[in-house]
């Protein structure tokens, strides 16, 4: 292929590849100072698989982190269909009229298997993509969703320090997917539809507990009058659970992304929350769990992983799960053969 | 202390200290004929962390497994004060009149911390108790959730083995001892207070979700109509919920426990629940499905306990824990410090 059909990233890529790897300092110093392509480098390097990458990656993050740590983080999910890149755009164009820099990022551990990212076509929020403030980065390659979440988790470190000051985390209606979302954000909001496209009886077991926020969007023309009723349904459901931790009393709404209407309210709950969890020590004490359990969780994945991974513990687990579908076996005695089997090698 | 202020189950363990072990044979030919001693000194083994008593009761249950696998299992939970013990003794009742034979385990595994067991005494279910076709058995020791379960969920093959077709599991309401009931058995059965005692806004996270059926407990004299009106309540909340695999509608209703009052209604839902879902396939698949987890949650929790029991992890893992409450700091580059030390050994 000649030169001239290849289009200006493609060449970059090229010039890359001749090209020794930045060093971390460089890195550092050019993403704190809000150098986008720097920052996209250092996502691709946290991205990648090879141990070089990987190495320079944390180098890298471990030179951001002075820098990060001092943003909104807020999830949203929803459905497909009930309308998140909208919702997005516009909530993303309200941030930057009120001077924010807005980082948006994915979470999408099937997006491989689906042929395509939910966010990897940047037309669908075209508006926002246009300003310089704004950074969207589609979901990163992988079907194991601790592996998309981590990587995902250190982009936010990346981007945090790049001076993007809310970072919105999407991810689609998964239920795995939604819990690793909520486990790495602030505020967790939950969009909804009225009607058939997002039957409320069909809403996942456990999302409704993690939202900090309900909202019914598309509540436009004939929807408007529904949309308030499915708005206090949501109400009612949400009356049946316990006090959050945070204090924070979750709130229900209705917005209309493609009409730009109320848009707003999803911006000054959160400052609203903001402003609580600051002051009651909930922000900083979620925070600082949230690492904990990140580390937990980095732990035993990895640690298993190891487990799985080890050929003869997997052709002897094989065996056991035949058993299982025969008949009844004592699945403790099977754990103990198999532990020892790993720990004799 | 002389042996005349031993009683008699004292002596039983005096002499049994001096006597060998009986073989797993005879434990599991005395256990199948319906011996409630040696049943019970079969889930004494069970119980006891020495490595001689855990060799044995692995054959015992070894034995046993053939056997068991033949009844129905139902968890039960509510928080204190909802006359869990009450509603149990009636059921139970009821259950011996349809001439079943029943065992009644818990799942408490603060049990110990609070000094004793949830169903240590047997006078709470006194004239249950009385019947040679019940078998009650407090909360094993410890503290430690998996353990106990463990414990529990081996003294259920027992109990089946000897013959109990109605194996009850009682649980409190902590959060995560009904998930572990629930994974357990085959019916979940939710009890709850109308009015202050237990009010709807306390209801803890996912467990509603879990329930097979949700029933209003103490619906007699003046709480009556108000725990219809709870009833109600809870069904409209239960209608936000996606349908169950099992393909069964969670029913919900009041009783009275100590008016013995409209029991028999949990009866007969379980007696439809057993023919649905042995009809559609999931009780087989649900069994399987709950071994299969058993098997992997095992395997994690032991190659978890000897990871952190490590004492090099130990002391690197308080370090960093102290570096993530002083501030920022990147779990998985730690993780991976962590790992490796357990790794280079």
């Amino acid at each position: 292929m000649s030169k001239k059909y290849l289009d200006k990233s493609a060449i970059l890529r090229l010039q890359n590849k001749k090209a020794a790897l930045p060093t971390a300092e460089l890195f550092v110093e050019k993403i704190v100072s809000g150098d986008m392509a720097y920052l996209s480098r250092a996502i691709t390097l946290v991205e990648s698989s090879q141990p070089k990458h990987q190495k320079l990656a944390k180098q890298v993050i471990n030179g951001c982190l002075p820098y990060s740590d001092k943003s909104v983080r807020i999830g949203i999910t929803g459905v497909p269909g009930v309308g998140k890149s909208t919702f997005i755009e516009k909530y993303g164009l309200y941030l930057l009229e009120q001077k924010h820099k807005v980082a948006v990022l994915a979470v999408d551990p099937s997006s491989t298997l689906r042929g395509g990212s939910i966010l990897g076509d940047k037309t669908r929020m075209q508006e926002l993509s246009k300003s310089k403030n704004v950074y969207i980065r589609p979901s990163p390659a992988g079907n194991v969703l601790g592996g998309v979440a981590r990587k995902t988790r250190e982009t936010i470190m990346l981007c945090e320090a790049a001076g993007y000051d809310y970072i919105i985390v999407e991810t689609v209606g998964t239920g795995q997917s939604e819990t690793v979302v909520h486990s790495m954000v602030d505020f967790f909001l939950l969009l909804k539809l009225t009607g058939a496209g997002d039957d409320l009886q069909g809403i996942k077991r456990g999302i409704l507990e993690m939202a900090d926020a309900v909202v019914i969007n598309k509540a436009d023309g004939n929807n408007k009058t529904l949309s308030g009723l499915t708005k206090l349904k949501f109400e009612r459901a949400l009356h049946l659970f316990t006090a959050k931790e945070s204090g924070w009393i979750v709130k229900t709404g209705v917005c209309s992304a493609i009409e730009n209407n109320n848009i707003d309210i999803v911006y000054s709950w959160v400052d609203q929350y903001m402003k609580l969890t600051k002051n009651n020590g909930f922000f900083e004490k979620n925070r600082k769990q949230q690492l904990e359990n990140w580390l937990f969780e980095t732990i035993e994945y990895n640690l298993k992983t190891d487990f799985y991974n080890n050929t003869e513990v997997s052709s002897l687990l094989k065996k056991i799960l035949i058993d299982i579908e025969k008949g009844n076996i004592n699945p403790f005695e099977k754990a103990n053969d198999l532990l020892e089997k790993y720990k004799n090698q």
